[in-house]
């Protein structure tokens, strides 16, 4: 049980997570953070938070886990803050999406404070944002990739894996690297396609006609790109070696199709495609 | 209202259509052809379909209406067979993906009967395929494309629309040329792009625990993945041109993404993936 969770940025993630350990009566008493009043404010209205501040420090210096939900490229401000006020047995953990720079950033930030930290990650969302798209059971089922170090006190584990199994989620642990490395492959390099694919398209002079042509299997596709483009932009910064490794793999297996298209190999294309449906067939 | 309606290739989509018509009472019998007896038993014993021939030639000679729902590669020789026995009241429509090849062998071989034809693209469909998958709601406020020829007699046309309007469909016109360009935009590019992510992720050796970390993200964007690896081979070679144009404007867009990620180019991709959900959230 939390008695003062300390959620800073409350949007779908945050949001969902506070929705959760509310109904699983976990949590006696959600503050949420932010710059922006009015929507903090409709966080309390939604129930979704007990209170609000703008301060991080005043929220965050009685709470017992302190949870960063902010992009990627603004955490290390907020472990500055944090690391001034929180007591020694609070934990903190955060969401983002990528972990080897949210932890060098912690590194540096958190300092002295290193071992209450528990990166995470919840490998869940929608495409949509904020805390008006959050739903209470947007983790169930779900996975979340914690990636404790070396410095982490195993009671801050421990508390993190509780909470996001509270929430419904199962909990693996992955090393900061492997967890970067996997999730180029599976989600930053298809939101990078998706983006880019929707925009190829829009950069077509007939290309209000071409959308309307558009059937279910194209919204599918591309629904990933209408997600955050500041979100993904600090992403695909913060994750640039593992996601440039996992764009050039692409990159050469598309102009080998291309070329194989344009030499009519037959052979070539049918295999492609056989192997990707039985790949996608067995593993999703 | 159809007295005899002759599905050629009774999967998904055919079988869907049937399934449409038979709900709104527009078809009296439907008579399935193919080479897999087990496959076309099992449409009759599903009530797809009211009766079932191996052979063209029987199946259509006295058919008010015949349905080529074969993948594109196989429909030559199916508009050969059908020339030779089809009575001058006769409809000859299609459902390929692809509409200038498809019109191309139907030149050659539906020759003096090419007056009877009208080629159309129901712009609906899944993942799944075969006779089980299909449903008659898989139509219902969906598009279908016409490209009727100038040969087209107004009266096939009228009779091919009509049906599509039965199943629930909106009609559309559109000249061969453009229909080939919009949908290698919107659909013919997305699947070989979904084929080939898989098969990236497949591709690497870790791949089984890539995949297990793979949200609803993925599972969506890639999905079209599933489809039929036989059908996606025929339309990529039988749409070569417009989908290598469509290819090669994707490779130089995710080429210049690569760049500026490369180079950290915050601005170009933060403005780049704000066009980009822009744009789908305004067309999708």
């Amino acid at each position: 049980m939390i008695n003062k969770l300390c959620i800073i940025g409350i949007g779908l993630i945050g949001g969902s997570l506070a929705r959760a350990l509310k109904e699983a009566e976990f949590v006696k008493h959600v503050v949420a953070v932010g710059r922006d009043v009015a929507h903090l404010e409709r966080a309390v209205e939604l129930g979704v938070a007990d209170s609000f501040e703008t301060s991080i420090s005043l929220a965050a210096a009685d709470a017992d886990v302190i949870v960063v939900a902010v992009p990627v490229g603004a955490m290390k401000p907020v472990f500055a803050e944090l690391s001034a006020v929180i007591n020694a047995d609070a934990v903190v953990t955060d969401v983002g999406s990528v972990k080897g720079n949210v932890v060098r950033d912690a590194r540096e930030a958190l300092a002295d404070k290193l071992a209450c930290f528990v990166p995470g990650h919840p490998i869940a969302g929608t495409e949509k944002s904020g805390v008006e798209a959050s739903f209470a059971e947007l983790y169930q089922g779900q996975r979340v990739i914690l990636t404790p170090l070396e410095e982490t006190n195993t009671t801050a584990t421990q508390t993190i894996t509780q909470m996001w199994h509270a929430a419904g989620a199962e909990v693996q642990s992955l090393s900061v690297e492997h967890h970067d490395e996997v999730l180029a492959a599976t989600s930053h390099l298809p939101h990078a396609i998706a983006y880019t694919l929707v925009d190829t398209l829009a950069q077509m002079h007939e290309h209000r006609e071409i959308f309307q042509f558009a059937a279910g299997g194209f919204k599918d596709f591309t629904r990933i790109a209408s997600s955050d483009p500041q979100m993904w932009h600090d992403i695909c910064l913060n994750n640039r070696d593992a996601l440039l490794e996992m764009l050039n793999r692409f990159s050469k297996d598309i102009n080998q199709l291309t070329a194989a298209i344009e030499n009519e190999d037959s052979d070539f294309i049918l295999k492609l495609f056989k192997r990707a449906k039985t790949a996608r067939d067995q593993n999703c």
